[in-house]
Protein backbone atom coordinates (compact mmCIF):
# COMPACT_ATOMS: atom_id res chain seq x y z
CA UNK A 1 0.00 0.00 0.00
CA UNK A 2 1.66 3.07 -1.35
CA UNK A 3 2.10 5.48 1.73
CA UNK A 4 1.69 3.40 4.69
CA UNK A 5 3.44 0.26 5.56
CA UNK A 6 1.73 -2.58 7.88
CA UNK A 7 4.41 -3.92 9.90
CA UNK A 8 3.41 -6.79 12.44
CA UNK A 9 4.57 -6.96 16.32
CA UNK A 10 4.91 -9.58 18.82
CA UNK A 11 1.55 -8.65 20.47
CA UNK A 12 -1.07 -10.60 18.12
CA UNK A 13 -3.74 -8.57 16.85
CA UNK A 14 -2.21 -5.38 16.81
CA UNK A 15 0.07 -4.01 14.20
CA UNK A 16 2.29 -0.98 13.65
CA UNK A 17 1.19 1.51 10.57
CA UNK A 18 3.82 2.74 9.13
CA UNK A 19 3.41 6.22 7.31
CA UNK A 20 6.26 6.57 4.39
CA UNK A 21 6.44 9.77 2.01
CA UNK A 22 4.73 8.35 -0.92
CA UNK A 23 2.35 9.71 -2.90
CA UNK A 24 0.66 8.08 -5.55
CA UNK A 25 -2.72 9.73 -7.82
CA UNK A 26 -5.19 8.06 -10.57
CA UNK A 27 -4.85 5.18 -9.81
CA UNK A 28 -0.81 5.19 -9.16
CA UNK A 29 -0.40 6.72 -12.29
CA UNK A 30 1.47 9.46 -10.96
CA UNK A 31 3.69 8.48 -8.37
CA UNK A 32 6.04 10.94 -6.03
CA UNK A 33 7.72 11.18 -2.65
CA UNK A 34 6.24 14.40 -0.76
CA UNK A 35 8.88 15.04 1.75
CA UNK A 36 8.06 14.72 5.43
CA UNK A 37 4.22 13.73 4.82
CA UNK A 38 4.28 10.46 6.28
CA UNK A 39 5.15 12.58 9.82
CA UNK A 40 2.14 14.98 9.05
CA UNK A 41 -0.68 11.96 8.24
CA UNK A 42 0.24 10.13 11.05
CA UNK A 43 -0.12 12.98 13.23
CA UNK A 44 -3.30 14.43 11.68
CA UNK A 45 -4.33 10.92 11.90
CA UNK A 46 -3.70 10.06 15.48
CA UNK A 47 -5.26 13.57 16.54
CA UNK A 48 -8.43 12.01 14.40
CA UNK A 49 -8.85 8.87 15.42
CA UNK A 50 -8.46 10.18 18.83
CA UNK A 51 -11.21 12.55 18.69
CA UNK A 52 -13.23 9.57 17.10
CA UNK A 53 -12.67 7.50 19.81
CA UNK A 54 -13.84 9.61 22.61
CA UNK A 55 -16.58 10.51 20.08
CA UNK A 56 -17.91 6.71 21.00
CA UNK A 57 -16.50 5.64 17.12
CA UNK A 58 -15.32 2.44 17.40
CA UNK A 59 -11.94 3.01 15.40
CA UNK A 60 -8.35 1.03 15.09
CA UNK A 61 -6.31 3.40 16.71
CA UNK A 62 -4.01 2.33 19.68
CA UNK A 63 -1.37 4.70 20.01
CA UNK A 64 1.28 6.56 18.59
CA UNK A 65 4.56 4.85 18.58
CA UNK A 66 7.13 7.65 16.60
CA UNK A 67 6.66 10.51 14.18
CA UNK A 68 5.96 7.77 11.67
CA UNK A 69 4.26 5.25 13.57
CA UNK A 70 0.99 4.10 14.80
CA UNK A 71 -0.12 1.07 16.75
CA UNK A 72 -3.16 -0.23 15.50
CA UNK A 73 -5.69 -3.33 15.95
CA UNK A 74 -4.94 -5.35 13.27
CA UNK A 75 -7.84 -6.29 10.87
CA UNK A 76 -9.01 -7.39 7.41
CA UNK A 77 -10.07 -4.49 5.21
CA UNK A 78 -13.18 -4.53 3.76
CA UNK A 79 -12.92 -4.01 -0.17
CA UNK A 80 -14.91 -1.04 -0.29
CA UNK A 81 -14.58 2.19 0.52
CA UNK A 82 -17.61 4.66 1.58
CA UNK A 83 -16.98 8.14 0.68
CA UNK A 84 -18.92 11.45 2.32
CA UNK A 85 -19.16 14.17 0.38
CA UNK A 86 -20.58 17.91 1.90
CA UNK A 87 -19.85 19.71 -1.50
CA UNK A 88 -19.81 17.88 -5.31
CA UNK A 89 -15.99 17.81 -6.09
CA UNK A 90 -13.67 15.73 -7.78
CA UNK A 91 -14.72 12.69 -9.98
CA UNK A 92 -18.48 12.97 -8.34
CA UNK A 93 -18.86 16.59 -9.68
CA UNK A 94 -17.33 15.69 -13.17
CA UNK A 95 -19.99 12.61 -13.59
CA UNK A 96 -22.34 14.92 -12.48
CA UNK A 97 -21.77 17.53 -14.92
CA UNK A 98 -21.75 20.35 -12.08
CA UNK A 99 -18.76 22.82 -11.30
CA UNK A 100 -16.09 22.01 -8.55
CA UNK A 101 -17.22 22.48 -5.12
CA UNK A 102 -20.85 23.01 -6.22
CA UNK A 103 -23.11 23.15 -2.55
CA UNK A 104 -25.44 20.65 -1.83
CA UNK A 105 -28.46 20.70 0.72
CA UNK A 106 -27.89 16.92 1.49
CA UNK A 107 -25.30 14.84 2.84
CA UNK A 108 -23.81 11.95 -0.68
CA UNK A 109 -22.60 8.58 0.77
CA UNK A 110 -20.89 6.30 -2.34
CA UNK A 111 -19.14 3.03 -2.07
CA UNK A 112 -16.60 2.61 -3.81
CA UNK A 113 -15.31 -1.25 -5.00
CA UNK A 114 -11.62 -1.55 -3.84
CA UNK A 115 -10.80 -3.40 -7.00
CA UNK A 116 -7.64 -1.95 -9.04
CA UNK A 117 -8.42 -3.80 -11.88
CA UNK A 118 -12.23 -2.67 -12.13
CA UNK A 119 -10.91 1.08 -11.85
CA UNK A 120 -12.32 1.01 -8.28
CA UNK A 121 -15.85 1.44 -9.84
CA UNK A 122 -18.74 3.21 -7.68
CA UNK A 123 -21.25 0.74 -6.68
CA UNK A 124 -24.18 0.68 -3.96
CA UNK A 125 -25.06 -1.15 -1.07
CA UNK A 126 -26.61 -3.97 -3.07
CA UNK A 127 -23.91 -4.58 -5.41
CA UNK A 128 -22.07 -5.03 -1.36
CA UNK A 129 -24.28 -7.87 -0.53
CA UNK A 130 -24.52 -9.40 -4.07
CA UNK A 131 -20.56 -9.62 -4.15
CA UNK A 132 -20.88 -10.72 -0.23
CA UNK A 133 -18.79 -8.56 0.90
CA UNK A 134 -21.19 -7.35 3.91
CA UNK A 135 -24.88 -7.73 4.84
CA UNK A 136 -26.81 -5.38 4.66
CA UNK A 137 -27.36 -4.74 8.48
CA UNK A 138 -23.58 -4.31 8.66
CA UNK A 139 -23.97 -1.66 5.99
CA UNK A 140 -26.59 -0.10 7.72
CA UNK A 141 -24.03 0.33 11.06
CA UNK A 142 -21.09 1.33 8.83
CA UNK A 143 -23.41 4.35 7.06
CA UNK A 144 -24.34 5.03 10.27
CA UNK A 145 -21.01 5.29 11.73
CA UNK A 146 -20.05 7.18 8.58
CA UNK A 147 -22.36 10.24 9.59
CA UNK A 148 -21.04 10.13 12.57
CA UNK A 149 -17.43 10.26 11.68
CA UNK A 150 -18.63 12.98 9.08
CA UNK A 151 -20.16 15.36 12.01
CA UNK A 152 -17.17 14.82 14.26
CA UNK A 153 -14.12 14.99 11.46
CA UNK A 154 -16.56 18.25 10.20
CA UNK A 155 -16.11 20.01 13.46
CA UNK A 156 -13.07 19.34 14.22
CA UNK A 157 -11.65 20.89 11.50
CA UNK A 158 -13.85 23.72 11.04
CA UNK A 159 -12.48 24.90 14.63
CA UNK A 160 -9.20 24.84 12.82
CA UNK A 161 -11.20 26.59 9.78
CA UNK A 162 -10.85 24.49 7.52
CA UNK A 163 -13.92 23.12 5.92
CA UNK A 164 -14.02 19.26 5.56
CA UNK A 165 -15.51 19.20 1.66
CA UNK A 166 -15.22 15.02 1.72
CA UNK A 167 -13.73 12.05 2.72
CA UNK A 168 -12.94 8.66 2.41
CA UNK A 169 -13.52 6.03 4.60
CA UNK A 170 -12.11 2.61 5.10
CA UNK A 171 -13.48 -0.41 7.60
CA UNK A 172 -11.89 -3.53 8.48
CA UNK A 173 -13.15 -6.60 10.69
CA UNK A 174 -11.01 -7.58 13.55
CA UNK A 175 -10.49 -11.13 14.67
CA UNK A 176 -13.34 -11.11 16.85
CA UNK A 177 -15.77 -10.19 13.25
CA UNK A 178 -16.41 -6.59 14.49
CA UNK A 179 -16.11 -3.88 12.10
CA UNK A 180 -14.17 -0.99 12.83
CA UNK A 181 -12.93 2.21 11.24
CA UNK A 182 -9.71 1.87 9.82
CA UNK A 183 -6.95 3.03 7.49
CA UNK A 184 -5.88 6.65 8.14
CA UNK A 185 -7.77 10.10 7.71
CA UNK A 186 -5.50 13.24 6.70
CA UNK A 187 -5.09 14.86 3.73
CA UNK A 188 -4.28 12.34 1.87
CA UNK A 189 -7.93 11.34 1.69
CA UNK A 190 -10.13 14.05 2.61
CA UNK A 191 -10.74 17.25 0.53
CA UNK A 192 -9.86 20.58 2.62
CA UNK A 193 -10.45 23.91 1.99
CA UNK A 194 -9.42 26.90 3.79
CA UNK A 195 -12.86 28.26 5.07
CA UNK A 196 -11.78 31.93 4.65
CA UNK A 197 -9.82 31.81 1.15
CA UNK A 198 -10.65 28.28 -0.21
CA UNK A 199 -7.13 27.35 -0.52
CA UNK A 200 -6.75 24.07 -1.36
CA UNK A 201 -5.17 22.14 1.61
CA UNK A 202 -5.13 18.39 0.55
CA UNK A 203 -3.72 15.77 -2.02
CA UNK A 204 -5.18 17.93 -5.17
CA UNK A 205 -2.74 20.22 -4.79
CA UNK A 206 -0.33 16.81 -5.89
CA UNK A 207 -2.95 15.29 -8.78
CA UNK A 208 -3.04 18.89 -9.99
CA UNK A 209 1.00 20.17 -9.59
CA UNK A 210 0.28 22.81 -7.22
CA UNK A 211 2.90 24.41 -4.69
CA UNK A 212 4.11 23.83 -1.56
CA UNK A 213 2.76 20.00 -0.86
CA UNK A 214 4.56 19.72 1.89
CA UNK A 215 4.21 22.74 3.63
CA UNK A 216 0.23 22.47 3.14
CA UNK A 217 -0.01 19.28 5.25
CA UNK A 218 2.66 20.57 7.46
CA UNK A 219 0.06 23.46 8.21
CA UNK A 220 -3.08 21.34 8.20
CA UNK A 221 -1.18 19.43 10.95
CA UNK A 222 -0.13 22.31 12.94
CA UNK A 223 -3.81 23.95 12.59
CA UNK A 224 -5.18 20.64 13.95
CA UNK A 225 -2.72 20.36 16.69
CA UNK A 226 -3.68 23.52 17.89
CA UNK A 227 -7.33 22.68 18.23
CA UNK A 228 -7.35 19.22 19.02
CA UNK A 229 -8.46 18.20 22.62
CA UNK A 230 -6.23 15.38 22.75
CA UNK B 1 -37.37 9.36 -28.76
CA UNK B 2 -35.83 6.54 -30.76
CA UNK B 3 -38.84 3.20 -30.66
CA UNK B 4 -41.51 5.90 -29.78
CA UNK B 5 -43.01 9.11 -30.89
CA UNK B 6 -45.66 10.92 -28.26
CA UNK B 7 -48.17 12.31 -29.85
CA UNK B 8 -50.56 15.01 -28.21
CA UNK B 9 -54.31 14.21 -28.34
CA UNK B 10 -57.55 17.10 -27.97
CA UNK B 11 -57.82 15.56 -24.31
CA UNK B 12 -55.65 17.64 -22.02
CA UNK B 13 -53.24 15.21 -19.92
CA UNK B 14 -53.73 12.53 -22.49
CA UNK B 15 -51.01 11.37 -24.82
CA UNK B 16 -50.90 8.50 -27.51
CA UNK B 17 -47.37 6.89 -27.52
CA UNK B 18 -46.65 5.46 -30.55
CA UNK B 19 -44.74 2.55 -31.06
CA UNK B 20 -42.26 2.78 -34.33
CA UNK B 21 -39.66 -0.32 -34.90
CA UNK B 22 -36.48 2.00 -34.62
CA UNK B 23 -34.19 0.72 -32.46
CA UNK B 24 -31.08 1.75 -30.96
CA UNK B 25 -27.86 0.26 -28.24
CA UNK B 26 -25.12 1.08 -26.71
CA UNK B 27 -26.29 4.80 -26.14
CA UNK B 28 -27.34 5.60 -29.59
CA UNK B 29 -24.67 4.21 -31.65
CA UNK B 30 -25.79 1.45 -33.40
CA UNK B 31 -29.11 1.91 -34.97
CA UNK B 32 -31.69 -0.27 -37.00
CA UNK B 33 -34.93 -1.10 -38.03
CA UNK B 34 -36.56 -4.23 -36.82
CA UNK B 35 -39.93 -4.90 -38.38
CA UNK B 36 -42.84 -4.59 -36.12
CA UNK B 37 -40.91 -4.44 -32.84
CA UNK B 38 -43.23 -1.62 -32.69
CA UNK B 39 -46.30 -3.56 -32.22
CA UNK B 40 -44.80 -6.52 -30.33
CA UNK B 41 -43.51 -3.42 -27.64
CA UNK B 42 -46.87 -1.92 -27.49
CA UNK B 43 -49.08 -5.16 -26.71
CA UNK B 44 -46.56 -6.70 -24.68
CA UNK B 45 -46.14 -3.03 -23.04
CA UNK B 46 -50.13 -3.10 -22.42
CA UNK B 47 -50.46 -6.62 -20.82
CA UNK B 48 -47.79 -5.63 -18.48
CA UNK B 49 -49.31 -2.14 -17.27
CA UNK B 50 -52.70 -3.38 -17.25
CA UNK B 51 -51.83 -6.23 -15.11
CA UNK B 52 -49.78 -3.74 -13.06
CA UNK B 53 -52.67 -1.26 -12.54
CA UNK B 54 -54.38 -4.84 -11.41
CA UNK B 55 -51.99 -5.19 -8.63
CA UNK B 56 -52.30 -1.36 -7.81
CA UNK B 57 -49.37 0.11 -8.91
CA UNK B 58 -50.08 3.55 -10.84
CA UNK B 59 -48.78 4.08 -13.80
CA UNK B 60 -49.66 6.00 -16.69
CA UNK B 61 -51.25 3.51 -19.14
CA UNK B 62 -54.69 3.86 -19.68
CA UNK B 63 -55.99 1.93 -23.07
CA UNK B 64 -55.00 0.36 -26.26
CA UNK B 65 -55.75 2.78 -29.36
CA UNK B 66 -54.09 0.62 -31.88
CA UNK B 67 -51.31 -1.91 -33.04
CA UNK B 68 -49.04 0.79 -32.68
CA UNK B 69 -50.55 3.04 -30.18
CA UNK B 70 -51.34 3.14 -26.83
CA UNK B 71 -53.11 6.13 -24.82
CA UNK B 72 -51.32 6.99 -21.70
CA UNK B 73 -51.22 9.70 -19.05
CA UNK B 74 -49.26 12.62 -19.69
CA UNK B 75 -46.26 12.80 -17.56
CA UNK B 76 -42.77 15.07 -17.21
CA UNK B 77 -40.75 11.82 -17.15
CA UNK B 78 -37.96 11.95 -14.46
CA UNK B 79 -34.08 12.17 -15.74
CA UNK B 80 -33.13 8.86 -14.03
CA UNK B 81 -34.07 5.31 -14.29
CA UNK B 82 -33.76 2.47 -11.95
CA UNK B 83 -32.73 -0.48 -12.71
CA UNK B 84 -33.70 -4.09 -10.95
CA UNK B 85 -31.86 -6.93 -11.18
CA UNK B 86 -32.48 -10.63 -10.33
CA UNK B 87 -29.33 -11.90 -11.47
CA UNK B 88 -26.08 -10.27 -12.63
CA UNK B 89 -25.76 -9.32 -16.29
CA UNK B 90 -24.60 -6.58 -19.01
CA UNK B 91 -22.93 -3.62 -17.92
CA UNK B 92 -23.15 -4.08 -14.38
CA UNK B 93 -21.78 -7.82 -14.35
CA UNK B 94 -18.98 -6.12 -16.40
CA UNK B 95 -18.35 -3.06 -14.10
CA UNK B 96 -18.55 -5.79 -11.10
CA UNK B 97 -15.76 -8.30 -13.10
CA UNK B 98 -18.26 -11.19 -13.10
CA UNK B 99 -19.48 -13.96 -15.38
CA UNK B 100 -22.87 -12.64 -17.51
CA UNK B 101 -25.84 -14.26 -15.87
CA UNK B 102 -23.99 -14.71 -12.55
CA UNK B 103 -26.98 -16.00 -9.53
CA UNK B 104 -26.99 -13.28 -6.27
CA UNK B 105 -28.80 -13.79 -3.00
CA UNK B 106 -30.45 -10.58 -2.83
CA UNK B 107 -32.02 -7.79 -5.84
CA UNK B 108 -30.15 -4.95 -6.84
CA UNK B 109 -31.49 -1.48 -7.41
CA UNK B 110 -29.73 1.03 -9.40
CA UNK B 111 -30.17 4.26 -10.38
CA UNK B 112 -29.01 5.73 -13.76
CA UNK B 113 -29.01 9.35 -14.95
CA UNK B 114 -30.56 9.96 -17.74
CA UNK B 115 -27.99 12.52 -19.29
CA UNK B 116 -26.22 11.31 -22.54
CA UNK B 117 -23.90 14.30 -22.86
CA UNK B 118 -22.98 12.25 -19.18
CA UNK B 119 -22.74 8.66 -20.93
CA UNK B 120 -25.99 7.88 -18.38
CA UNK B 121 -23.84 7.27 -15.08
CA UNK B 122 -24.82 5.18 -12.46
CA UNK B 123 -25.76 7.34 -9.64
CA UNK B 124 -27.14 6.82 -6.00
CA UNK B 125 -29.99 8.46 -4.49
CA UNK B 126 -27.76 10.61 -2.35
CA UNK B 127 -26.71 12.69 -5.98
CA UNK B 128 -30.81 12.60 -7.18
CA UNK B 129 -31.36 14.68 -3.77
CA UNK B 130 -28.31 17.04 -4.40
CA UNK B 131 -29.26 17.18 -7.69
CA UNK B 132 -33.09 18.36 -6.84
CA UNK B 133 -34.27 15.95 -9.56
CA UNK B 134 -36.53 14.21 -6.40
CA UNK B 135 -36.53 13.94 -2.42
CA UNK B 136 -35.66 11.42 0.06
CA UNK B 137 -39.67 10.68 0.56
CA UNK B 138 -40.36 10.33 -3.14
CA UNK B 139 -37.38 7.90 -3.68
CA UNK B 140 -38.80 5.93 -1.17
CA UNK B 141 -42.18 5.50 -2.60
CA UNK B 142 -40.41 4.57 -5.87
CA UNK B 143 -38.04 1.91 -4.68
CA UNK B 144 -40.93 0.92 -2.77
CA UNK B 145 -43.12 0.44 -6.15
CA UNK B 146 -40.34 -0.93 -8.07
CA UNK B 147 -39.67 -3.64 -5.72
CA UNK B 148 -43.48 -4.68 -6.39
CA UNK B 149 -43.06 -4.32 -9.93
CA UNK B 150 -40.29 -6.22 -9.97
CA UNK B 151 -42.34 -9.03 -7.73
CA UNK B 152 -45.54 -8.76 -10.35
CA UNK B 153 -43.37 -8.68 -13.63
CA UNK B 154 -41.37 -11.34 -12.72
CA UNK B 155 -43.80 -13.87 -11.76
CA UNK B 156 -46.17 -12.52 -15.17
CA UNK B 157 -43.14 -13.63 -17.34
CA UNK B 158 -42.48 -16.95 -14.95
CA UNK B 159 -45.75 -18.42 -15.86
CA UNK B 160 -44.61 -17.78 -19.58
CA UNK B 161 -41.58 -19.78 -18.85
CA UNK B 162 -39.43 -16.74 -18.95
CA UNK B 163 -36.80 -15.18 -16.28
CA UNK B 164 -36.65 -11.93 -16.00
CA UNK B 165 -33.45 -11.18 -15.34
CA UNK B 166 -33.15 -7.49 -15.18
CA UNK B 167 -35.84 -4.75 -16.20
CA UNK B 168 -35.50 -0.40 -16.45
CA UNK B 169 -38.26 1.58 -14.84
CA UNK B 170 -38.80 5.44 -15.86
CA UNK B 171 -41.34 7.31 -13.85
CA UNK B 172 -42.75 10.72 -14.52
CA UNK B 173 -44.77 13.68 -12.98
CA UNK B 174 -48.40 14.23 -13.64
CA UNK B 175 -49.73 17.64 -13.98
CA UNK B 176 -51.50 17.19 -10.35
CA UNK B 177 -47.85 16.30 -9.23
CA UNK B 178 -48.36 13.06 -8.78
CA UNK B 179 -45.15 10.28 -9.78
CA UNK B 180 -46.35 7.25 -11.56
CA UNK B 181 -44.92 4.90 -13.64
CA UNK B 182 -44.21 5.54 -17.48
CA UNK B 183 -42.59 5.04 -20.44
CA UNK B 184 -42.60 1.38 -21.86
CA UNK B 185 -42.08 -2.60 -20.48
CA UNK B 186 -40.95 -4.32 -23.07
CA UNK B 187 -38.15 -6.34 -23.94
CA UNK B 188 -36.17 -3.74 -25.12
CA UNK B 189 -36.22 -3.07 -22.00
CA UNK B 190 -36.04 -5.88 -19.90
CA UNK B 191 -33.26 -8.65 -20.06
CA UNK B 192 -35.55 -11.95 -20.51
CA UNK B 193 -34.03 -15.48 -20.63
CA UNK B 194 -36.06 -18.73 -21.62
CA UNK B 195 -36.66 -20.73 -17.98
CA UNK B 196 -35.89 -23.86 -20.29
CA UNK B 197 -32.46 -23.66 -22.02
CA UNK B 198 -31.42 -20.59 -21.38
CA UNK B 199 -32.41 -18.40 -24.50
CA UNK B 200 -31.74 -14.96 -24.98
CA UNK B 201 -35.37 -13.08 -25.70
CA UNK B 202 -34.69 -9.18 -25.55
CA UNK B 203 -32.80 -6.55 -27.09
CA UNK B 204 -29.38 -8.32 -26.28
CA UNK B 205 -30.70 -9.92 -29.78
CA UNK B 206 -29.71 -6.86 -31.54
CA UNK B 207 -27.19 -5.37 -29.03
CA UNK B 208 -24.49 -8.92 -29.99
CA UNK B 209 -25.98 -9.13 -33.59
CA UNK B 210 -27.60 -12.31 -33.31
CA UNK B 211 -30.36 -13.82 -35.49
CA UNK B 212 -34.36 -13.56 -35.76
CA UNK B 213 -35.69 -10.46 -33.43
CA UNK B 214 -38.67 -9.72 -34.63
CA UNK B 215 -39.68 -13.87 -34.28
CA UNK B 216 -38.04 -13.67 -30.82
CA UNK B 217 -40.04 -10.51 -29.68
CA UNK B 218 -43.14 -12.02 -31.44
CA UNK B 219 -42.47 -14.90 -29.24
CA UNK B 220 -42.10 -13.15 -25.91
CA UNK B 221 -45.92 -11.57 -26.80
CA UNK B 222 -47.56 -14.61 -27.94
CA UNK B 223 -46.21 -16.93 -24.68
CA UNK B 224 -47.78 -13.34 -22.61
CA UNK B 225 -50.79 -13.16 -24.28
CA UNK B 226 -51.56 -16.86 -23.46
CA UNK B 227 -50.76 -16.17 -19.78
CA UNK B 228 -51.88 -13.09 -18.86
CA UNK B 229 -55.30 -12.56 -17.39
CA UNK B 230 -56.23 -9.37 -19.06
Amino acid sequence: MAGKDIVSTDTKGVIIMHFNDQATAFGGIKRARIKEKGICCNRISSIIFKTLADAGIPNHFLEVEGPRDMKCIKVSPLPFQIVIRNRLAGSTAIMLGVNEGTSIPNTIFEFRYRCSELGKPMINEHHVVALGLATYEELEMMKDMSKRVNDVVKDLFHKAGIELVDIKLRFGRTADGRIILADEISPDNCRLWDESDGRILDKDRFRHDMSDVTVTYKEVMDRLVKVAEV
